[in-house]
């Protein structure tokens, strides 16, 4: 049996077998693929129905997608894999662990609008001092703001959990959870989607935790952001089409908002070759945005979590066991 | 009655009066004095005993300060105040509410070393988006990482609270509440000052939070930062001289430690004039030192926070009412 490492995944091969016994390291042979072989078809013959493929995307433009015994997204979007074109037969699995990094950045994105310790460092010098020192200005704090999370999932809540620990208030929208309450006993409200611009309007964060579906797709739009007003910040942290991409830029342009972090984008790059920009508009030359490369969940320990979950799974499928995060069963 | 307001705290007249009734308004006469007035008896003449002075400094180089009602200092160190040479008969008050703010600072500091949102910013622009997503290097996460706090009052327990929520493990070193069972259930251990180097041993991040005393300066020297070792990160947002200057420099320019976050000098200056550096040695060349002009509890909603008790405590001298932080009583 082989396991194929697609693109990035051939990066952590060390991290999937330091999760595996020396049983399952000979029963198995590991292979990297490129990239590309996630949309196209050319590697495709070297995939045998015995075979695992670890890979984020897996994509061939509605044309079928190879045999194989299991599918492992080594993430928790199943947006990069066209579900309709995977046989049945293939069991498809995702990980998570991700909950911890990107909360962790959500954290220090909010705090860095409040305190700016990359402003307070700069023009700090010996000389500087006696005139720094005197003449300090006073920064903000995230005690006691509003912080409202647009999806209560495993990242909602796991941003609302360390936000209320420094004593923000909590809101949060999502479809499911609404007007129930808070399994974690956080949140002040949870509301549904339909009151978003309602509680935008009293928040001064507004995270995205949502995934990117039919519904969620443009739903922070003109009306949310004048809501959220021009004291207001949006963290995107899960996929960039949840906010519309016309309206965000002129809202950050024209000062209806106070700003974003944008770490999610509207164009990925496909191929090795591909120069796509992440976004048709120029967010990154606005000085109210604080753009960074879908890095927020990017960490040494997210990676080690992630393929010990992976290796887990490869283990329990070859004994019969049951499987971590198994998205659909196998016909 | 006049309430004098020396040097920074003049900047601060609003904050008073916000949170004073027109009764006691009308009661009182605000009065700005220069910085100078702490440290030279020229404006001294102004003050009479009926007065209420409001200063973080107040010091005559050992001769006696002016007798006033209360010495009321807008923050929580008494450092800058002559205690010796003020008249038994002036009533003494601090202030708090800094242990938000600082917690705050502390927690974005700690995050800014695993994630470095800055570095992350830096070199994303739209046209090397693709190579950069390709190429994504790692962070880290505090997530499991050790927290050692020295100090386990106010503000080490704010910094506690919040590390726990992002699920840091705590230690703390503290002279009272040592081998006692933590107030707010957070800390793994809590350790007497003579542990100080073993425990620093198990940390990632040494945060500095006692007061400066006799036995607390210098407490952090060659032998302690040696334990914490080439992984950990020094945060001083307490006093300066408590981490010893000379080992604190040659430790970071060694790489005996990971880095620092200096908030606080070993130098301040006096008066207007004084172009004193904050420190001999040059921190703020070395490339993990990030060092900020002591700033970390100073936020708009501290100011807010402490004239606000201030105000209640004039209000309350002068109907005879109990005060809040009353450091000692007139005789």
């Amino acid at each position: 049996m082989r396991v194929f490492l697609v693109g990035e995944a051939s990066t952590h091969r060390d991290d999937l077998t330091a999760g595996m016994d020396t049983h399952l390291r000979d029963r198995i042979e590991i292979v990297d693929l490129p990239r590309e072989a996630a949309h196209d078809s050319v590697h495709d013959h070297l995939i045998a129905p015995d075979d695992i493929v670890v890979s984020l995307r897996m994509n061939r433009g509605g044309a079928p997608l190879p045999r194989m015994r299991m599918l492992h997204v080594p993430g928790a979007g199943l947006d990069g894999i066209d579900l309709k074109a995977l046989d049945p037969d293939v069991v498809l699995c995702n990980v998570f662990e991700h909950e911890i990094p990107i909360a962790e950045f959500t954290l220090a994105s909010m705090l860095e609008w409040e305190i700016d310790l990359a402003g307070m460092k700069r023009g700090f010098t010996p000389e500087t001092w006696p005139d720094i020192y005197r003449e300090r200005v006073p920064h903000g704090e995230i005690h006691g703001k509003v912080l409202l999370v647009l999806g209560y999932g495993r990242i909602g809540q796991a941003v609302a959990a360390r936000a209320a620990a420094f004593g923000m208030v909590v809101l949060a929208v999502d479809p499911m959870l609404a007007d129930k309450a808070d399994p974690q006993n956080v949140a002040a409200e949870i509301a549904p989607p339909a009151r978003l611009a309602e509680l935008a309007a009293r928040a001064d964060y507004l995270v995205v935790t949502c995934p990117l579906t039919e519904s969620s797709r443009g739903s922070i739009g003109r009306t949310v952001l004048k809501a959220l007003g021009s004291e207001g910040v949006v963290i995107n942290v899960s996929r960039a089409e949840i906010v519309d991409e016309d309206d965000l830029y002129v809202a950050l342009t024209a000062g209806t908002i106070r700003g974003a972090n944008l770490d999610v984008w509207y164009r990925y790059p496909k191929g090795s070759d591909d120069r796509v920009t992440p976004s048709q508009h120029d967010f990154h030359a606005l000085p109210n945005v604080r753009a960074t490369p879908h890095s927020s969940a990017w960490t040494r320990e997210l990676s080690h979590r992630r393929y010990a979950v992976i290796a887990a799974n490869i283990a329990a499928l070859i004994r019969g066991e049951p499987l971590r995060n198994q998205v659909r069963t196998a016909r």
